[in-house]
């Protein structure tokens, strides 16, 4: 009776398995990104091993509903340009934000990414600016050689610990709260400034973002479908330039990251 | 009778689900990254989601093992810098190797990056380059800038398919054999040039690798333990300098990607 029911018991958990397992590609399709498709991403460390890629198409929820299509609403058409440049060097000493100013080499380093970004010729729509000391100087720097521009400021783009870096920082050990505020916040404006263009933009646009350096390296590990926890794997030097474009199908590509080939080598600083 | 049959089959799944859900650190431990601990490095579109972070530090497999600790071997304490060039722009309507070589403004290119080489005053210890026409023109153009440098010469730096990018690539479709051949090719690339140093390296060394855009790409996602599948969202100039940091406990970091800055704006390619 017992070895029956364990027949059974075995044979429904099998053929349990066999029905799941056939019906994957479905359940993965309406379940999301979640175990069954998982196990893809890992480091590729044994090359000998299937594996199987990721990429989120709808990952900025701009994809057009069925409703939307029904409506005949357009697809977007227009590419973005999203440039990130991190403030320049600062005085590290300074107790509050406000005492933490550009040094003269910071505002050195500014000028010469003005120039550069000027020298592109990009025909810039918007330059979007963290409220903290050193971008507002950075970015105020930017502004006189790039006159006329639309700036906006934004508390979402101040410096904080998106999530917990992995591999971890020797020396860099934010409190738990720390991330715990900060994280949602990054993630907030990595929703609010980083996502394909509106079907109503009709031209392709090229943005400035004066921010910092853990969310620039955060906003593009997301925007490349990278781990996120792998930011602090990523390094960028003072006023460098990172250069996200995504394009109106949702794709993304990074032109550059911390570019800064237009400093003489004497003007370049990581802290 | 079948309604009991049904409560201890459903018992009995519970049960074991629960064991085999209070025992899953010991399977991951055991078992690696499988299933269990797989659903941690999807793309990171849902901030409400648990996340668990992946780093493998004994990726390249230079970690010390017992019996050399026992031995008294010492650890490394060296850090390699591991500089990536693109070659420049070349004829790409040559129809074998030998006849796509670099277009004037390629030549161009390869000589700024030399000179940028050079102000970057990073003493070079050697130049590797790839056996293709073009990075070959371009490695001999850098020779000219930096001479007296080891030149080391390695077909497992020719240009290639890796691995099949995703998101796929509207237009860039090798036939499945080029990525069967290719791709062990470039993982072997990888794993012969980037890794730790040697314990028996004294000082920090600065390496040159002048190869190709897919191979630079595929070489940093590997590097950094990003999914390998995503190398074609990175975009590198031609010329660019990509620099990748290894430090002796095995950490990596990426110091910039495609840096180009040191072109005028009417000297910059991608194709």
């Amino acid at each position: 009776m017992f070895s029956s029911r364990l027949y059974k018991t075995t044979a429904f958990i099998s053929v349990s398995s066999c029905i799941l397992y056939s019906y994957k590609d479905d359940i993965k399709k309406n379940f999301g990104n979640t175990w069954l498709n998982a196990a893809v991403t890992e480091p590729y460390s044994d090359f000998t091993k299937p594996y199987q890629p990721v990429w989120d198409d709808n990952w900025d929820k701009r994809e057009l509903t069925l409703k939307e299509k029904q409506e005949g609403v357009a697809k977007p058409t227009a590419t973005r340009h999203i440039i990130l440049i991190r403030h320049g060097q600062y005085n590290l000493n300074g107790e509050t934000d406000e005492k933490r100013f550009l040094t003269p080499l910071g505002r050195e380093q500014a000028h010469l990414t003005a120039l550069r970004l000027k020298e592109l010729n990009l025909c810039v729509s918007t330059i979007y600016e963290s409220t903290m000391t050193r971008a507002k100087e950075t970015s105020s720097i930017i502004q006189k050689v790039l006159p006329d521009i639309e700036v906006k400021a934004s508390d979402l783009l101040r410096e904080g610990a998106p999530i917990p870096p992995v591999p971890s920082h020797p020396t860099w050990v934010p409190a738990p709260k720390e991330f715990h505020s900060d994280g949602p916040r990054i993630e907030a404006a990595f929703r609010k400034f980083v996502h394909r263009a509106s079907p109503k933009q009709e031209k392709d646009s090229v943005e400035v973002f004066v921010c910092h350096a853990n969310v620039i390296r955060y906003f593009v590990c997301r925007a490349l479908q990278y781990p996120p926890e792998g930011w602090l794997r990523l390094g960028l030097r003072h006023c460098s330039i990172t250069w996200l474009t995504v394009r109106p199908n949702g794709k993304v590509s990074l032109r550059c990251l911390g570019d800064s080939g237009h400093f003489p080598p004497d003007k370049l600083t990581f802290n």
